[in-house]
């Protein structure tokens, strides 16, 4: 080694001793004649103090310069201790001559102020925006978490397999990236959505239990939180039910929190249906750090003599929905503007309200409430005085989505919202599909693999009615976010085969597209089913960061551009030509 | 869980209880109206027993099969002990009804003789090739390795971090697989062949010690032991020397060799020099499990008679260079046509051969080397009656390699390979570059990252005697398999400018293939250097197999094909038009 010791490492112990540091200059102070150097690395930072020969070393030195220097450690002056540093006790003197030493040009950036800068900037010099220890600390974290995960499913017997890259097309739902062949012309690989069908067959093999920390692709167009290429932790379990699947999920996690955080995380996380996250939350993805349960009171609202609401639950599939926000009463007529407005824009016809006060509500519509009405509102709820009720009224389904959006907003607006908190539940039993109206047919709410609820599944598809199906689907939710989504598989032939038909796809697509699949499952094909967990998601969640390019060392930009490198760049004719492809 | 135990943990202890096991139908033997079965899984093999109700439930089995039975665990009558099974002691009486099953398609092959099967429908079917257990436990090897790899580099305080798939193009040599940008069109990511460029640039953030295990790509016409994407172990390390790196890979090993073989590797490797391994055993990645040095008899061979030795060593880079075969004395004619035949395929001109005999030279041109001459020959070689001494006379260099040649396949035919042994060699100190005569210019011996010996740089660089600069590139050689490569890299802009330069690159093809690593290098870039180990062709020298397919879980073919998902395929016109391509 070029060094004896990290910059983090020196204590009083090594008082005397002589020693050899490399790092970068991270701060220079001069007192004339005398300098003083923080020297920093991956471990920490060791102050230098420079005079005499050694000023003759260090007088040249500025931030962000990689230096080698050799020295002597000593105790630093009484009153200059730094205790918040562990090397804070001692200094270093540096010695004649510099071992090394390369320069650093003008910066582009403040190191330290890194995250403050244009993000192109950032990532064109990702080299520098790196050296910043709040930006390397987010890499570290994710290093702790690959450990504790691969301990964690290595002591439950899992095995690790690495799945192709270069494979063939998956329905993820999502466009593919393609790969020219050139030994095979005109024909291409894809790179893979996920690795979902290599784990399923992975289980006929019998491996019993899968994971893998696996590099995905999606050709989206990118969002603040997607990027080209990201990775899952996929795994897979053969003979087990849903909840074998999120015991394990739950024990992976809980390594996680603890390696990571430090933290004890309570497990087991809560279950909740699809349609109890949908009734109670508006969304199959709520975010229960706070209650602001959804109710719905068409009962009550039927009994009003508010013209809007009688219309309303009138109808079939009408509603009125809507949120009691704790000691909410204090809002303004502007607050209420800036609500109105919100559920304008996601689709409201408009926002009706309620102040609580002495036991009753408060309100421009009030009269058209009478006091037994009034109370049954406030019962149904249990709200108390200083609150404030917020009214949707619509078709069923859109009302419980907007209310589940002012939920989230009127939250967010009153700093209901732990900040600190970590809050995972388990969403289960999707419906097995959805109704594309566009294109007008059956789709995959999850993926075509997905296991039906067989009970519903014998009775509905007689019927027809495959909306009614559930599935054995089941997401993992934190915070709001899906991180996580999963399934029992199907392994019967003859299922996969009817569900791929009700999604609309032809006997020879299916053959095309999945025959190696629907073959696997003709020679004894287990019971199986698995998650794939969103490690970039996870991570930045965990580190309460706001993009997931902050955990990724080398992200693309939301046009898909890696601003230093500049891929993707133009290919030699030559290139093009072996591959037997040109540019339109 | 659907079942109460695997097929490999029912012991004495268990007798009495009642137990559900799922696994696949090995083997049925039918002593009419008793059955016996054997119930596989990933963990072993329990016999099951059907007679009665239980006839009914296993009398339709067959192998392959996947069943769920339920059953109670009894002793086996004595004397039908298995002593070679850990459940050998017991069997489990199966009650009826039968929990499920899906039953097993006629098979293209026997799961236990897969290995014997074509290529192509072994990995047609590969997820029934991979029930093998002799298959399987291969992969499972993979994932011991893997945990062991990571233990030891995370206790060395290396960090992991993932390097982008969806990348630019970087040199090792081989065509890259691209991918077409739809969101810029007309341009194209490139697989990384390595992530050379990443870790450095890691290096450059001042991460001090990287690794990954990485998936890497290469667009070359196939061979055995070559595969379109392949892992490498990727390392890199700064301010440390050569020794650093070699003393951490040792460590790595010694990890892996404990997990997954039980055994103690002997560290430190030998290390020997480039000019070393090539004068003494003809090849830069010597198989050193056996001896049979190549000696260098140009001084002897000038006292001799004999014309073809006197000419060839009176020019300039002549050489008489030869071996000498333990025991090889009984060499029959045909052995010697045999062996000349092989030394003309390599491209001598002929093969001179003596046995020692009584301490003389026993050959049809013995006569032309006096008794001294000849003593001289035996005491070089340390040669022993009944030993075969093998010399060729040629260009200095062609010789070596083809006593290198004629070494490898001596002790092949010999048996002097001890097929047992692990043969670990760090050859140091490869020269910088290589005369490309084709195409007229230097190229890099290894890559053009590699750090010069700065002394030979300095030197050799004013007289232009380019070839005699050494770099510091390092190979770790196993078994005569080159299963890694590394070096201390350049960290200065002007020298990775120069050696760019050297190689012929202009400084326009630089900037844009380079700019960012030449910029990197401007801001304070430390000394560093690294390595990339092949993991897949390790694993399969590790566990004795012949081709690195044995140890990827869904490998291609020789044609770059995967014969299962029939990847690359054609691919829809809409989605080349999204991507602005063509077939040409």
């Amino acid at each position: 080694m070029l060094r004896t010791h990290t910059c983090g490492e020196l204590m009083e112990k090594d008082i005397g001793r002589e020693v050899e540091l490399c790092g970068w200059v991270d701060t220079v102070r001069d007192h004339g004649g005398l300098l003083f150097i923080d020297l920093r690395d991956r471990y920490g930072k060791t102050q230098l103090v420079a005079s005499g020969a050694g000023w003759v070393v260090g007088h040249s030195f500025k931030p962000e310069d990689y230096v080698r220097v050799k020295g002597k450690v000593q105790r630093r002056p009484k009153g200059t201790e730094n205790p918040n540093l562990l090397t804070g006790q001692i200094e270093v003197a540096i010695e004649f001559p510099l071992l090394d030493s390369t320069t650093c040009k003008p910066l582009p950036f403040e190191v330290v102020k890194s995250r403050e800068t244009n993000e192109d900037l950032r990532l064109k010099y990702r080299f520098l925006d790196l050296r910043n220890p709040a930006v390397q600390k987010n890499l570290f974290a994710r290093h702790k978490a690959y450990q504790a995960i691969r301990r964690a499913l290595d002591e439950r017997h899992f095995i690790e397999v690495e799945t192709p890259i270069l494979t063939k097309s998956t329905p993820e739902g999502a466009r593919d990236y393609l790969v020219p062949s050139r030994l095979n012309q005109g024909e291409f690989y894809a790179l893979p959505q996920s690795p979902q069908l290599f784990k399923q067959l992975l289980m006929v093999s019998g491996f019993d239990r899968y994971f893998q920390i696996a590099k995905c692709f999606r050709d989206e167009d990118l969002r603040a939180d997607r990027q080209p290429e990201f990775t899952q932790l996929d795994m897979e379990m053969s003979f087990i039910t849903e909840e074998d699947v999120f015991t394990v999920v739950e024990k992976v996690l809980e390594a996680i929190f603890k390696e990571v955080l430090n933290q004890d995380l309570k497990t087991p996380f809560r279950r909740l249906s699809y349609q109890e996250a949908i009734n109670q939350y508006g969304t199959d993805k709520p975010d229960l750090r706070f209650d602001l349960a959804v109710q719905c009171l068409n009962e009550i609202a039927a009994d009003s003599e508010f013209k809007v609401f009688k219309d309303v639950v009138s109808k079939t599939d009408g509603a009125v929905v809507g949120i009691c926000v704790p000691q909410g009463g204090s809002a303004s007529r502007k607050d209420i503007d800036t609500l109105t407005d919100f559920v304008k824009n996601e689709g409201a016809l408009g926002l009706a309200y309620f102040k609580v006060v002495n036991g009753a509500l408060d309100s421009p519509i009030s009269k058209f409430f009478t006091p037994n009405v009034q109370g049954r509102f406030i019962q149904k709820f249990a709200a108390a005085d200083g609150d404030l009720i917020l009214l949707i009224a619509d078709e069923l389904k859109k009302a419980i989505k907007i209310a589940g959006a002012l939920r989230l907003y009127a939250a967010k607006r009153e700093n209901l919202v732990d900040g600190k908190r970590f809050d995972f539940n388990w969403v289960t039993d999707f419906p097995l599909f959805q109704w594309n109206e566009e294109e007008k047919h059956w789709e995959s709410e999850h993926h075509p693999f997905t296991s039906p609820n067989m009970e519903d599944w014998v009775k509905y598809k007689k019927t027809g009615e495959l909306g009614k199906i559930r599935s054995s689907a089941y997401d993992l939710v934190l915070n709001g976010s899906e991180i996580g989504s999963g399934s029992i598989r199907i392994h019967r032939r003859s299922v996969q085969q009817e569900v791929f038909e009700a999604i609309g796809l032809g006997k020879e697509e299916i053959e095309r597209r999945f025959g190696f699949l629907l073959r696997a499952f003709e020679f004894g094909a287990p019971p199986h089913g698995g998650i794939a967990l969103g490690v970039d998601r996870l991570l930045t969640i965990l580190l309460g960061l706001d993009s997931i390019r902050e955990v990724i060392a080398f992200p693309k930009n939301q046009k898909a551009v890696c601003p230093m490198t500049e891929a993707p760049s133009p290919v030699a004719a030559k290139q093009l030509k072996e591959l037997g492809i040109k540019i339109a």
